[in-house]
This record gives C-alpha cells, sequence and structure tokens, in this order.
C-alpha cells in the first residue's frame, strides 16, 4: 500500500499522565533505567511501528514533588535502547533555540548511522520558560525570534548533512586514495545567527540524511514545517481540525517546490486501552487520580493564556471564553486551537479539560478497547485528516505493550497496517524517497 | 591490590597510525559501523580493562584524501556500544570550548545512569583551529582564555550533576510523593561566561557522577587537572618525563585539598603488539608506510612550533633547535616537553620522529611481542612514573585485540592486574570513591 496509515508511539515515563509513576506496571526509577527503554522499543519493534518518538524541553520542570518532567538526554538514550533493534526508527527531540547547529547535525547523523539510517530530529524551539535560565537568558527569547534562528539553524543543519556526496569515500587500499575532497564541502554559512564553514567529520548516512520532524502548529512551526518537515507531528480533538492543519502543510510544502506526498502528517493519540471498555474506564479513573489537580489547574490557566490562579476546578468554559494570544507569549498554537474547536462543540469545565488532556497538552484522548481504538484511527486515517498517529500511552509502563498487542492485530487484519517491515530505514518505512536522490542521481545505498 | 595498574584503550578508528585503515583487519568503512565499536568495546571488557577512550575534536581534519581524522560524536557512539556491556568504563571526549554547560552536563550523565555509573567526560579545550569556524569564531580563541572558559565550564557542570542529594527521589506511590524538592538545586550560577539556573532533569547516578579526566598538559591544563580531575590522560616518551608530571599534578590536587591518591594518571602509549619481535617490527613498518609523509611533516612542524614548510624529512633536530613556545600558540605543552625530552636524549630526524609518534600527536611507542610490552608496563608502573596506560592500537582493526590477548595475560601473571572486575562502576574500578560521599553522608548506592 503506497499511502499506509504510519504509527509511532511516544516513550514519554511514565506516560502522558504524569502521575502514572504510581500505577502497576511502572516505578519510579523507570525514567533512568535503560532495561525499560530498550524493553519498550523492543515492542514496538514486534508491533512493526514506523518509530519511537521522545519528546524532550532541556531543564527540570512540572510540579517536582509529584510529577516532574525528567529525562535522559534523548539521542543518548535511544542510541543505547536502539542497539538491540533492527528497523524501528528513533526520533528524538532536539531544540534550535538551546543548540547550536554544528553539534547537533554531528549527534543526529552519528545516531543515523549507528542505527543505518533509522534516526530522526524532532526540531522544537522549546516554548518551557525555565530552559532559558539554563543557557544565558534573562528572559525567554520571543516566538517570532526563536522560530527565525530555527529557520536559520535548520538550513544549516541540512546544509552539513549533505556536505559529503554520496561517492566521497573512496576507500582505496592499493592507492591510498581514503576520500575525494572535491566530493566533500561545508555549509560556508555566514547569517545572521550562525557562522559554520563545516563540513563534518561523517558521511551520509544509510538513509541519506536523518529524517526532519516538525513539532508546533503557530505560524512559524507551520512555515519550518512546509519548507523543510519529512514529518509533521500535530495535535487536534477533532477530524475536522485535523484536516485543515494537514491540507495547509502540504499547500505550504507545495509553495516550496515540494512533493505535497513526501510530508507525513502524524496526529498525537493518548491512548488507555482496556479488554473491555469498563476496564478501560476504570483504568482512565485510575490514572486520573494520579493527576496532582492544583499544579495541573495553574498549568491549564497558563497555557489557555490566563493568569495562572484565574480557574477554579468548576469554572466552565467557553470557546468565546478564551483571551486572544499574545504574540510571543509561551504558549502552544497547536493546543490553542485544539482547545478552542473542543470548546465550540461542547463547553467543558476546567477539571474535564484538565482530564481530557490527561493533565497537559492538548492532544485528543482515546479510551477503550483495541477494537474501539483501532476504529477512531481508522476513521480519522480514512477521512483524510492524517497520514498516522504518534501514540502517546496514558502509562507507558504496560499502555505501550497494550497498544502494540490489542489495537495493532485490529490494523493489521483490516489492511491498514504492515505485519512486517518492508525496509531497513526510516524513510524506507515511511515511504519517503532517500535524501540525497534529489541533489545526487548517483545515490546508491542499500536498502530493504 | 589497593593501588592495582589501571589501563584504558583508545578506540580511535582506524587507529593511532592515521592510514591504517589500509592494512589487513581494518575497512575504510568501520570509522562509521555500530558492529566495529561493539566488537572492540566487547573485547576490552574481555580483558577486564578499565575503560575504552574516545579523543574528539567537532571538526572535519587531517590529510582530507589520504587519512582524515573522522568520527561520530563519542557520546552517542559509546551509549550504542556499551548496549552490549556489562562493567567496562567508557570515556568521552568532549569540549569546553564548543559546547554549553547544560546540555554537555545532561548528556554525560544520562551515559552515566545508561551504563549504571560507568561513564566519564574527558574534559579538552580543542586547540584545532579548523574547530573554531564551526562554531562562530572568526579566529580559535586563546589558550589563556580557552582554559579561563574551562574552568569556568567544569565547575558549572559538576554543580548541575551535584544537583541532587542521593536521596531526593522519593517514589512513595501511595503518597504520590515522586521527589523533595529541598533536596535538589541548581547551581544558579552567574559568572564570566556561564549564567546556569539548572538543576538537570535528572538524579545522580548509581555512581554519585561522572568521572572527570583531563588531558592538556599546559598549564591551565594542569591547574584544572590538579583542581578537579579524577583521571588524567598525559603523553610522555620517558620516565622522568612521566614521574616529575605525575607528582607535579598530585602536587597540585593535594594543594586544593584533594588526596593525591584520589587523582590517578594514566600515560598514553601506542602499541604494535607481534607474535615476535620481528613480526612486531615487520607490523611496525607496514603501518609506517601507510603515513602520507608530507602532510605528516607540515603537521610536525606545526606542532613543533616551526612554520609549517621549514622542515625536511632529513632535517636533524637536536633538543636546543625547538622555538620557545609562544603564549597562546595552537600547540600541545605536552608534546613540546615530550619531544624536548627525547631529543635531549638523542637528536632524531624529522622523519624519525614521524616514524617514532606513528604520523602524529608524541605519545610513546611500544614494538615488540606481548612479553616485551607488558615489560615496558611494569617498569615504568614499579617506578611511579604513572598509575597506568591508555593504550593507542597501532591500528585498532587488530591491535586492540593483540593487546587484550597478548600483553594483558602476562599483567594479570605478575599479579599487576586484575582478571575479573570487583564493581560495577567506573569509579569503583579504578578505586575512587564513590563522587557525593564527601558532600552527603548519606549516600547509599549498591556498588559490586
Amino acid at each position: 500500500m503506497s499511502s499506509s496509515l504510519h504509527l509511532n508511539i511516544s516513550l514519554l515515563t511514565p506516560g502522558h499522565f504524569r502521575g502514572s509513576w504510581r500505577v502497576a506496571g511502572n516505578s519510579p526509577g523507570d525514567f533512568v533505567d535503560p532495561a525499560h527503554f530498550r524493553r519498550l522499543i523492543r515492542i514496538a519493534e514486534r508491533g512493526h511501528l514506523d518509530a519511537v518518538f521522545v519528546g524532550d524541553s532541556p531543564a527540570l520542570s512540572g510540579d517536582i514533588a509529584h510529577a516532574p518532567q525528567l529525562g535522559l538526554d534523548p539521542v543518548v538514550m535511544l542510541a543505547d535502547a536502539a542497539a538491540g533493534t533492527e528497523h524501528i526508527g528513533v526520533i528524538a527531540t532536539g531544540s534550535s533555540t538551546y543548540n547550536d547547529p554544528y553539534n547537533l547535525a554531528r549527534r543526529y547523523l552519528s545516531l543515523d548511522h549507528l542505527t543505518r539510517g533509522r534516526a530522526g530530529w524532532n526540531v522544537v524551539t522549546t516554548q518551557l520558560p525555565s530552559a532559558s535560565a539554563n543557557f544565558g537568558y534573562a528572559e525567554p527569547p520571543e516566538k517570532t525570534e526563536r522560530y527565525r534562528r530555527a529557520d536559520e539553524f535548520v538550513e544549516v543543519v541540512t546544509a552539513l548533512w549533505n556536505g559529503w556526496d554520496t561517492d566521497a569515500v573512496v576507500g582505496d587500499a592499493a592507492s591510498g586514495r581514503f576520500a575525494d575532497p572535491g566530493r566533500i564541502r561545508g555549509p560556508r554559512h555566514h547569517g545572521e545567527w550562525f557562522s559554520v564553514e563545516g563540513p563534518l567529520p561523517l558521511p551520509r548516512s544509510p538513509q541519506g540524511r536523518p529524517l526532519l520532524v516538525q513539532a508546533g502548529a503557530s505560524e512559524g512551526g507551520l512555515a519550518l514545517a512546509g519548507k523543510y518537515a519529512d514529518l509533521v507531528f500535530s495535535a487536534a480533538q477533532t477530524v475536522d481540525v485535523a484536516r485543515t492543519l494537514r491540507e495547509d502543510i502540504r499547500a505550504r510544502a507545495a509553495a516550496h517546490g515540494r512533493d505535497p506526498d513526501r510530508v507525513k502528517i502524524s496526529t498525537g493519540l493518548i491512548t488507555v486501552v482496556g479488554g473491555t471498555e469498563e476496564e478501560a474506564r476504570r483504568r482512565e479513573v485510575e490514572l486520573r487520580e494520579t493527576i496532582p489537580l492544583e499544579p495541573a489547574l495553574r498549568q491549564l490557566a497558563a497555557q489557555l493564556g490566563f493568569d495562572e490562579n484565574a480557574l477554579e476546578l468548576d469554572t466552565v468554559l467557553r470557546a468565546g471564553d478564551l483571551p486572544q494570544p499574545a504574540s510571543g507569549a509561551p504558549r502552544s498554537a497547536g493546543f490553542s486551537a485544539s482547545t478552542h474547536a473542543l470548546l465550540a462543540e461542547k463547553p467543558h469545565t476546567a477539571r474535564e479539560l484538565i482530564h481530557r488532556f490527561a493533565g497537559g497538552a492538548g492532544h485528543q484522548l482515546a479510551v477503550g478497547t483495541g477494537e474501539q481504538i483501532a476504529d477512531r484511527i481508522e476513521a480519522w486515517f480514512r477521512s483524510g485528516a492524517t497520514d498516522g498517529f504518534t501514540i502517546m500511552p496514558g502509562e507507558v509502563g504496560s499502555g505501550l505493550e497494550a497498544f502494540v498487542e490489542q489495537v495493532v492485530p485490529h490494523l493489521v487484519a483490516r489492511g491498514l497496517f504492515r505485519d512486517e517491515y518492508t525496509h531497513r530505514t526510516l524513510r524506507g518505512n515511511l515511504g519517503l524517497e532517500l535524501a540525497g536522490t534529489e541533489d545526487h542521481a548517483d545515490l546508491d545505498i542499500t536498502v530493504g
């Protein structure tokens, strides 16, 4: 199937419900335990998913006493976890605001070589205000400024990844000729934010270069996605919001002279799976009860653009109540649009929103049996709302396996999803051409 | 044995002879091949070595056509390679000039968690001029400036690693108490180079914090070593130079109120091992012949402080001929001192120096049978010249295994080296206390 459904799964630990380290199948030490991540990635590979996905902000944040946002460096963690795998892709989030392009390009290309062509970089600009104080900023840089920097950052990284022609390595032991210096070039970039001569000390990877993933739905994020992204990770609560977003991104890609089919959309989906609907509902209630409500309320208020003490748990919110987003405010445009659409359908109390959003973010929540969740995925996919989903288990310790064991088989049986890998690279499995072919007709990298 | 010999081995690929990708047992693609590094680290672990070591400069440099300096990001590569090991340490080089402290501290602490307490950071200031152009510098920063930055950088990184008390994670599922925020603190550092609030989103590792390794022999490097280093990687051509250096570093550590026995010195030793001395000599000649002489001559001249075209292959060099090092020049003080001592013993032609230095650096070269090389190691160790060696195989593809199979058994038979690991952490195997005990009497991390 050429336009097959694509499925990624988030390794966020303990899960999308931040307090879920308390429920069975999870342990408070999981977030630094290599055995935990190695186990999860192998289960995901057993389900033939396209990739595992790791979000990231370079800071300690959240409700530190009860549900902090913790985490190993995602590139380093995925290098360890992927060592025991052969097919599944690994997508690590990295900030263009709090990194430099040379080292970041090298790290991701290293991961791409070590996985033999299965790595992706999810570029984010990091809206978390506390991150800026770890990198010498008195205040977080403005959103428009972050996205201007991101655009130049991605341009430099891409140029570094493209610096070696596919035939640059000669490797002729008899003559001693290792490489052809004429086929290796640096970006020699001198721009507003960066001066980078290059080149990298690394040739192209087996998939040409790492996958470029983009995850923000603000104007700056969408512009970046249309210009560069191979895959867009998006938030949408309704089919209409998702379809509009997909069409927008495809149109933007086309405006840059790109083939819109070479940009895939992956919609976030929080899942709570049960053997029966009743069991899934019980599980959801159990997970909800781990949410520390007061911090979640302050977080929701801030995310919606209110003062952080403006809401009570029983405050009823309607679409018209939401403050207009101030430009440059540290808020997620995807979250705002998604919440607005949800409230336009039906008013919600703050408590209901917290539960629906699993205590944060703004992705849709699917609670039910494997078949019911497969129904939702099928309906969205067939309606043209998305090219696939990034599954965000409500709790990851048992929830990732539940998705693979109980949801995926229905999608396979319906002919929507693969039951074996057809390629060895991430670009191959996503149905994208190998990067480098557009510039270098002589690309000859074995795949499959 | 409390003051046992310690052995690390360098994974530099293709080996210390940069052209050695041409000889049997090596392949031009090794430097990006995960199977290559996984194989090497397992062999090193089989020999019960303390750690594998990876040098690094963030640039493409060297003789690109014949013997370029290439390489995967060392932290990412070692995360992959170490996934199949249980005891051996992993030491990755990282530049304090071309990184920021928050992200670097997080990456190394991540590697330390993933290896369950076996990671080390070799801090260098990166003298390679071409690196600076990848990070926005019109010219390389001056050496004194690099070391001022390094001092502050290490101070911030150490404070970040020490930010979580050992008992900061509570993990009480019943009450929902995950962590005690009162036992987690950021550096809140505002210095000349960096402003870093912290803390990291990661607790202490099983060895307390990563090992701190230092590798420069200039005044700035030695000052850094005395103040912070757990292990010093040094270059010395003679026992006297090595012993003087060791005593200097120990005195500097004592002046900072540190126990000198908690700073270990590891001397670089390039090895070419053969079943007979004749075979080893033949191997050495074979490796020498892979050195592209003209680029090596220019490199030697620059390293010694001459104009890069000042030397001919047959120029005879005496100790008095060497130019005085200009302050701030991009040269290695360890290399200069080491070369000076060598020439004071006996004049050498430029060609002889190139051969002796294996085409670069300035570490001593040992060519011979396993027993002969074990004799050299034993003599240096027993004379108090060093606490151990960082073995730098002439070519790594077969040379690393040759060292483990043919040299290590002699050292074990003489009671100088372990024949099984006694600890699971790198600090444990090096005979260092777990970091954190000095500040936190309640440290309770299981080792062994």
